[in-house]
């Protein structure tokens, strides 16, 4: 059975540690899931995964079933027998791709069908259909399915897929049927403070006289809006969510992001970024974001990173590196983007040092305003941050 | 200084096992080198190549001159250090350049002007320059510039093509300088028996009263010629190159190719076989060559090849390599190279056993003759192996 240990909470703001127990390995939080969307991190090999120890990979329901399909991974033994990956697996349950893939599917209240770009062929998925796969996957977490409006929505849109994601998370719940396997609602409401708040209380209602949701996911931010309404939308749901299960900010984000969130009480994050940045030479440093083409380093003996610690950085130069990306060498993205999940991974590693030792707040503090981490990522427009976290 | 001892001669063919010591380390021979063109195998991290227990790696002059540059490498404090690899580097010299971009470089007796296809402007080479070019990088092998003539030419092509590479030996032993590099000489003659006896000849009488030559190679097979050609030749050079040197075939070649050339008395091989291969999905296996597309892989949860002992054998099966493969992760074709390299590196050193028992030809009859190592790496034409290599 899944278990959440909260192990320090900070006293100037909603940080904290703690252990996630699931069924394939417990895992410190906060953490940084690296994004397996076909079952692996593009271009990295699960062993490898394995040795930056990441501890938890998440994967896409979707994409899965779409690509592999569930009677090949059934007939493998599972999800993590097929990518051969035996630490916790998360998956996402396909309701970004209602959101990203908005032009190729159509919803109703029953569920969502997806023209498939690849084969032509019609995928339909339901808030039953995508538990019922989640669990032949044997994902540690399952995500129940849930309804993404576009930021450009008008509250009207936002009001009617948060009611939808409450309908259909209560649809999960009843579907569901293996509890040695978490599931996680989604909390929708845009950038509204007041619809965040109807998400949260719909979505708690759902769990009263009936075992406890365990862990609560924030869908719906970082899909396009401006700063300013991430940050304070987010800083509208710190003291709402219950403190005794994890909080799971979905597809967020920068480092700077992260560093905040987690302050918000966040517990758990994915990112596509250290892939997709690695993957174009762009790579995270403690001294800011770099791109690996840049002049400068064309003679550089030195490391992506003097003071990081991973394998890239102990042996690779950012010349060779630099050179492996002119000769159009796939090793040169691979490199950056383990050099980019090492990163991410110490990040949560230090901020958990910091969460500990009661220095959060500093720390946060003096990374959020540094300027080498203001653009790290490619982020839309300014924030104007809180000036405490309480 | 380099040195090679022979351990083991075999008395029913040429094959023998050895160690060549070379600047950085020591080899057992007979050796796969496998081939990292730009300073790395594509796709493949020096240290993954490290893991895979290969002593050796290729590299190309003219590619690494073309697209890194003598400066750069030179800053970074030669070849080894700047692709991160400690272990032996043999650098093959641009001859092959001049026979596979032909349509692209004038040849003169000084030497060879080849119009860059990246820049646009042009690259010189001469026997002088690539000596230069190779004691810079710190090769612990360094080629001689010779002239690879089309497997079309004619008789009296062939013949000027070996008359100039002998002079170009002679040219590059006067311009070496390093003593700690060794330095091989290339046999040249096309198909041709008496014009393999002329270049052996040749490029013998080089080292007369001098310093002998610490290895010695044979160029110009597997260039496009029918396969009994190749073997013909091949077995025509058997007992005319000195014992007390490496022998080095260059470019060759498929399984079969590789026990036919040690029972020839071969000792070390290159070929881009196993990552060309690899990256589309060509697999060796002990029973034969399979393509990881075929739809009898989709639901197999077996590895590549049951007895191989590589940690993609150990890890991944064949439904998950194929998967990814048709996601378009390079994982897939990386993992792929990496299991044909471990291929090659564990037939040499199944076969430095069998030359140590004693049982070689009886290994390479079976091998030879197996029906499942008939088109391994897709041969042109078939051939008569001789009964007997004495």
């Amino acid at each position: 059975m899944p278990d959440f240990k909260v192990h320090t909470s900070d006293s100037r703001s909603y940080a904290r540690t703690g252990k996630l127990t699931l069924k394939n390995g417990t895992i410190e939080t906060p953490v940084f899931m690296p994004v397996g969307t076909y079952g692996a991190v593009r271009g990295i090999s699960s062993l490898e995964l394995a040795g930056l120890d990441s501890e938890i990979m998440l994967a896409n329901t979707y994409h899965l079933f779409s690509r592999a399909g569930i009677e090949l991974i059934e007939k493998m033994g599972g999800l993590h027998k097929f990518v051969s990956w035996n630490r916790p697996i998360l998956t996402d349950s396909g309701g970004y791709q209602i959101f990203s893939l908005a032009a190729d599917r159509k919803i109703t209240e029953a569920g969502v069908t997806f023209k498939s770009k690849i084969q032509g062929d019609k995928l339909y998925l339901s808030p039953e259909i995508v538990i019922d796969l989640q669990e032949k996957f044997g994902s540690d977490v399952m995500m129940v399915l849930d309804e993404l409006p576009a930021s450009t929505a008008s509250t009207e849109e936002v009001h009617s897929a948060l009611k939808r994601t409450t309908r259909w998370a209560e649809r999960a719940r009843k579907a569901r049927s293996r509890k040695d396997l978490a599931l996680f609602p989604i909390i929708q409401g845009g950038a509204n403070d007041e619809l965040r708040q109807l998400s949260i209380k719909e979505i708690l209602q759902l769990e009263e006289h009936s075992d406890p949701w365990e862990g609560i996911a924030i869908g719906g931010l970082s899909v396009g809006e401006v700063k300013e309404k991430f940050v304070s939308t987010l800083y509208g749901m710190r003291n709402q969510l219950p403190t005794d299960r994890p909080r799971y900010l979905m597809g967020v984000g920068t480092p700077r992001d992260l560093v905040f969130a987690i302050g918000c009480g966040v517990d758990m994050f994915d990112c596509v970024l250290p892939s997709r940045n690695g993957r174009h030479g762009i790579v995270m440093t403690t001294k800011g974001r770099i791109n690996i083409f840049n002049a400068k380093n064309v003679q550089d003996a030195g490391p992506i990173d003097e003071t990081c610690l991973c394998p890239v950085c102990k042996t690779y130069s950012r010349a060779f590196l630099r050179h492996m990306f002119r000769v159009e060498d796939t090793l040169a993205g691979r490199l950056c983007t383990m050099h980019n999940i090492a990163y991410f991974l110490q990040l949560m590693k230090t901020i958990r040092g910091h969460i500990e030792n009661g220095s959060f707040v500093e720390f946060s503090n003096e990374f959020i305003h540094a300027p080498e981490h203001t653009f790290l990522g490619g982020e839309k427009g300014f924030a104007q941050y809180p000036e405490t976290y309480l």
